[in-house]
């Protein structure tokens, strides 16, 4: 008999998010205004976010309170279980022990209501009624529907065009909880309209999305902008599943070698590896690997720079890895991984090797998801497949040494609406897109000098 | 601060199945062979079941030990957390708590494996080295895929035909567990090549895959057959349901007035009521609430009848409540839950007055599902809203009345591999069928005489 699950009661829940700024050095870089190129004030954000969420964003205080009325829509679906992969383990044949925290529990089926709840919270404080946002896959808008209807604030989405059509149920799933859908690009904005009065037939994209939800936020004084990634307060909201995952760890008598997560923008991988990151500059030997796809690898790849958030070049100019914001990277399966930028969080973090990056072809990554989905039952989407992909080849690496590390992962999401792309690779029909050479020197060249 | 959830440790899960048939008095008539309409010997049902599930099918021995290996297992989604309803008892305004046990945590996405698990154990132990089973939109199949690959056997899935077309993402479900998956009818049994030389186009039946399911698993000896409710096997698995929620509603301290659960072949309903039942036989206030759908209502509208279990009318003659085992029920949303007959224990439960039986027009269970999902933030699929249309309904006569009940029920499954039924409802698309009378009459004529 073994045990598979570490479970914490409520009342061990957080109580505060994690700032990381407090103890990174150096701290990163400032974001400039897209126009003058000089650090951005809280005046140039304030259109598009509350200020409370303005004032984490550069706050520099460790510890940020969670507020009672987050914590209880928190406990619909938090503490999250952390699982002993014993399964897994033994089909490997590994004396490695590997460890994953599961984010799948949550509503929308991931870690994104984490912050979709907090970004709500703060803007009914300040009396924000509706609050537009873009979604690729559906993961942040459906999370950020949920957050809204709960409350009671109006969320419009713009679902990018193409995923509109090929994924009806994300769509339904974020109008069950009661957000307005529409496609993107749309009639409802002048940047929908110039799209498609130049092409009517456009399939759209997160760059037009995010154009249209900003002008829709900028041009209501009832209205405001939220984004689930990237942005320093959001990586905060995420801290309570590393800080969970500390306490199981702590249950299981077992202190993590290593934690292991995939990389978008970087919300889930600083969720989990930011309340790691004071052991780690304390002394204690820990690794922290981000892992990202060969189709989109900024942190390998890319330049460390001053870069726009969008791909229309509206965002305020921030210091990440990037492949240049005009990068469009091919359609692979795990949608949430293919951004052309990285948190300057993270960046810093890999730029100061704190943070260990590698890449992974997405037919590697499906192989790992199926042997994680047959062990231990799971079905893991798509983009933490990546984590999984690295924490075998690192538990595989430990059958070789004989090594009995303990691998820490996350689990971010679970994989339920991207049952296409397991056909996919199941049918054999999966391709690997070479690495676009071509594509990405363009479009570093279009990287702005600051 | 509110508390949600009451978890259990794992070293807090049931060691043994409960079995109602110890206690039930009468007992539930025997199985009947089919042709010469004797009580079935447990030679009747060897070819297609291992000898201990047979053993188990007629056992009064009241708790059946669970065995350390489908323990490690069930450990993967087990224990299932109880909530209470606190946002969803704040829209209604009620002064009754809402509590629901919620199986969609395990792998399929419901309480399905409880019992996919053990059998597959049973059969590993006696040496069956393949498991044949029919599924309709895929939630049995999934769950069987899951538990034959835990256990090394191979598995065979016949899904009937419109749902294989309409319901890729199910099958691909079951194929990254390892199974195959042919549409039914099929060329790989009799029975399937003469459906299709009647009609090369035919949609297949749960009634067809069944014949092919069986015959599969009659013609092989290395081949068991396995089904996923109805058998009093099948329910008693589901026991831990009822225990853990005993357990949880002790550490809520709350006594249940009412237990709720949909009902199909029986086998959620069953879990989560029958370890409550001793309580009711000793003279304890509770109510079991047994909720159907209007389109196909066996317990509130059939007959106490011996009928045949399959359409084809090849399985063993079972008492229970049934429309006829000819009876196509319309196609509504809730699939698991269009079965003509219903589990012989829950029948004689009803007939006994141990259980209350109702029923609802989709339409009515969709609202409620909607009004659930954006409360407690959890999809549920259409089979359970069933059973949350009830206690919603029980709910709001408690605040007429201003009594403060306990209102327990069963969420049996998540709705993610449901968004078009949502999608059907959100856009007013979704109809409600009215009963059947002439069908149901041609129907229970055709229920043989014994």
């Amino acid at each position: 008999m073994v045990t598979h699950k570490y479970l914490l009661d409520e009342s061990e829940m957080p109580r505060s998010w994690y700032n990381v700024q407090a103890d990174l050095k150096p701290a990163i870089d400032p974001a400039l205004h897209p126009g003058t190129k000089q650090p951005a004030g809280p005046g140039d954000f304030a259109p598009l976010f509350p200020m409370e969420l303005i004032k984490q964003e550069v706050s520099r205080e460790r510890w940020i309170e969670i507020p009672d009325q987050i914590q209880d829509i928190y406990k619909l679906w938090r503490p999250t279980p952390l699982y002993r992969a014993h399964n897994l383990e033994k089909a490997l044949g590994t004396p490695a022990r590997i460890f994953y925290k599961y984010e799948g529990v949550s509503p929308a089926g991931s870690h994104k209501p984490n912050t979709a709840v907090a970004q709500a919270y703060y803007n009914k404080q300040e009396g924000t009624k509706r609050i537009t946002t873009e979604t690729g896959a559906g993961q942040w808008g459906s999370a950020l529907a949920f957050a809204c209807h709960n409350m009671g604030i109006e969320c419009k989405v713009y679902m990018v065009s193409a995923s509109y059509k090929q994924k009806p149920y994300r769509k339904s799933m974020m109008e069950s909880w009661g957000a307005t859908v529409v496609a993107s690009p749309s009639r409802d904005t002048q940047a929908g309209r110039n799209v498609l009065a130049a092409n009517p037939e456009s399939p759209g994209s997160l760059g037009i999305a995010i154009s249209e939800a900003v002008e829709d936020a900028a041009k209501r004084d009832d209205t405001k902008y939220s984004l689930g990634s990237v942005l320093n307060h959001v990586l905060m909201h995420q801290t309570v599943i590393g800080q969970e995952a500390i306490k199981q760890m702590e249950k299981a008598n077992a202190y993590p070698d290593m934690v292991i997560g995939c990389v978008g923008g970087g919300s889930s991988f600083g969720g989990i590896v930011f309340p790691f990151v004071p052991d780690k500059l304390a002394g204690k030997k820990i690794r922290f690997i981000a892992v990202e796809p060969e189709a989109c690898p900024s942190l390998t790849r890319g330049k460390f720079a001053y870069d726009f958030g969008d791909t229309a070049g509206m965002t305020p100019l921030i210091k990440m890895y990037t492949l240049g914001h005009t990068f469009v990277p091919n359609p692979i399966h795990a949608g949430g991984l293919r951004y052309h930028g990285m948190a300057p969080l993270i960046s810093q973090m890999v730029k100061e090797k704190l943070v260990e990056a590698r890449a992974y072809h997405q037919t590697k990554v499906f192989e790992a998801a199926v042997q994680f989905a047959r062990t231990e039952g799971i079905i893991p989407a798509p983009e933490p497949s990546h984590a999984i992909r690295a924490a075998i080849d690192e538990a595989l690496a430990c059958k070789k040494t004989g090594e009995k590390k303990n691998i820490l992962f996350l689990l971010c999401g679970h994989g339920h609406f991207d049952m296409s792309a397991y056909d996919n690779y199941l049918t054999g029909k999966m391709v690997d897109y070479a690495y676009p050479e071509e594509e990405v020197r363009k479009a570093m060249a279009a990287i702005p000098a600051v």
